[in-house]
């Protein structure tokens, strides 16, 4: 990798070819092109994330956290699929200035750490030489038993909207980082981890095979994103803006400066798991939700109709002025 | 794609997702993920490309080139492992000045064409807006009945060296693009086409499933890439310098300047593929040659030892100072 200059085929033996190391299908990274197991019975779930210097993160973020936020936001993905991660492929473009012992080492050690605790390998992928910006680019596999992977088209109407965890978090670590929002040192590194260690729920989203009609995982808003799922599922989504669980340091922030609650409902980044459910199956996701020690909260339902409806717990709409988190980009998926 | 300004999800819609129409398992590009179908008794074989506005290609190059090239890097890495074509994710850093009609159109009519004469259709990507740079990415699947992928390292002392077709036309090609070098007017346009649209060699590499002991595609130069057969296979290879196959266009511009044998040799981008097998196979290889219509040369010939010799037709070593084409980074596969 890094072009001659850095001596390319030595950097991958030395920095990413230890990543393959529990993926016979990846030959060491030493052939054009791997070979992905998938066992019988299982179908594979691919899904790609980019990550661009000045966009998504920034250098001074540091490798580590740039590499682990790189997974993990391709592993959310995985996780709201219901998938078990296989491995991934991993597309580099390195400026000169990072191209060093220090940096690499650090970045391959966030990825390591995060392969551990995700069951994740390195399979191979792509490094080329960038003359300015660092971009990264990660194509995750994952499997599901055969026709399980879950969808975000088929809510219906009369289930229930879920989500994991808490809202809001990232998006106030967002508003310290860009925009110098001051808040208690220990909300400021609360909000700075959410945002750049997201937590995928992947055994949450495995355990909801079979138990949500759709699902996705919370990255352009939750708001935004519950229009995707009122778009592809052709329904109408009533959220209560009141019962959306926020964490003790969101609410106290919303409590202080309730226009907040914009970037808590539409700033994206939350990688906690949207999902919908028939009024049916509500005992097991909550005996789910146990059993995972995660949270999971009914935050609204689905009609007949369309769009997304935001309302307080009397029922009146809630306008939110600011239409969602500008994120820079998106997914063809 | 392309970020909220303009129009993210219609922009998927109106470009993307045509691409994705003949993959059930794509979902239209409208969920966070795809299944790729692997059929039973089948490899699933995977290789990721990234290209870079400035390294690896030119926005003059023209958005439908830039588009054909990008696919069939890819699609020559599963030809080389006898892989046939299933499905690519595209990951896209789109620039403001390129995220027009005009420009998206051209260089989806590009994969759309590529897609239809290789058999691959679009499962998915990710789309983030560049502040400067185009920067694209691909991960292209193929199948491969099951434990019969070609790979690097299977070559052994006592096989020959084969390439298909002609090396060092795109070498030339790049002579012409960066230094300006001149040839017949007819000799450019060969160049020239050679190096933006190199034909990957699905249905040779196929056919040589079960025959070569060794394969890969030529993309970092002829030389470098025996190189590479040769460490990974723990044989030195030794190459017949006046038995490499070169075009007529090639074959005079070498004979009115010998230096020019050192790029020829070196240059990279063929996307040929070269390949070892054992003796007893030369006469199914030859039979393949013409039932795929596409020469096939021997050039060499592997024996115990390391590295790469270069020799001519007495067996004298020739010297290439330039030792290869400094291509712009390189592969993690």
């Amino acid at each position: 990798m890094a072009g001659q200059r850095l001596g390319e085929f030595e950097l991958i033996a030395r920095y990413f070819a230890p990543l393959a190391a529990g993926a016979p299908g990846a030959l060491g990274l030493r052939d054009d092109a791997a070979v992905i197991p998938v066992p019988p019975g299982e179908d594979l779930v691919v899904t790609t994330d980019a990550m661009l210097e000045g966009v998504h993160f920034l250098i001074k973020d540091g490798p580590a956290r740039i590499a682990r936020k790189l997974l993990r936001v391709n592993v959310s993905d995985l996780a709201a699929k219901g998938a078990k991660p296989v491995g991934y492929q991993l597309a580099i473009a390195l400026p000169e200035h990072l191209a060093n012992d220090e940096w690499l080492s650090a970045f391959c050690d966030g990825l390591a750490q995060d392969q551990k605790t995700f069951g994740i390998a390195l399979y191979g992928g792509d490094t080329v030489r960038s003359p300015d910006r660092l971009m990264l680019n990660v194509t995750a596999f994952g499997s599901v038993p055969t026709g399980a992977m879950l969808r975000r088209d088929h809510g219906q109407a009369g289930d229930g909207l879920y989500v994991t965890g808490s809202i809001g978090d990232a998006a106030l670590g967002l508003e310290v980082k860009l925009n110098h929002r001051l808040f208690s040192s220990a909300a400021m590194m609360f909000f700075d981890s959410r945002l750049h260690l997201p937590t995928p729920r992947l055994a949450f989203g495995q355990g909801l095979r079979g138990l949500a009609s759709a699902a996705m995982d919370v990255s352009d808003g939750l708001v935004q994103d519950a229009g995707h799922v009122a778009v592809a599922s052709g329904v109408r989504i009533v959220i209560n803006a009141e019962a959306v669980p926020l964490s003790l340091a969101t609410r106290q922030a919303v409590a202080e400066d309730r226009d907040l609650l914009i970037p808590v409902l539409t700033g994206g980044e939350d990688y906690e798991l949207l999902f919908t459910a028939p009024p049916r199956a509500e005992a097991q996701i909550m005996a789910l939700s146990r059993q995972a020690g995660l949270a999971v909260t009914r935050i609204g339902n689905l009609e007949p109709g369309t769009g997304v409806a935001v309302v307080d717990s009397s029922g009146q709409p809630i306008r939110l002025s600011q239409g969602g988190f500008q994120h820079f980009g998106g997914g063809l998926q």
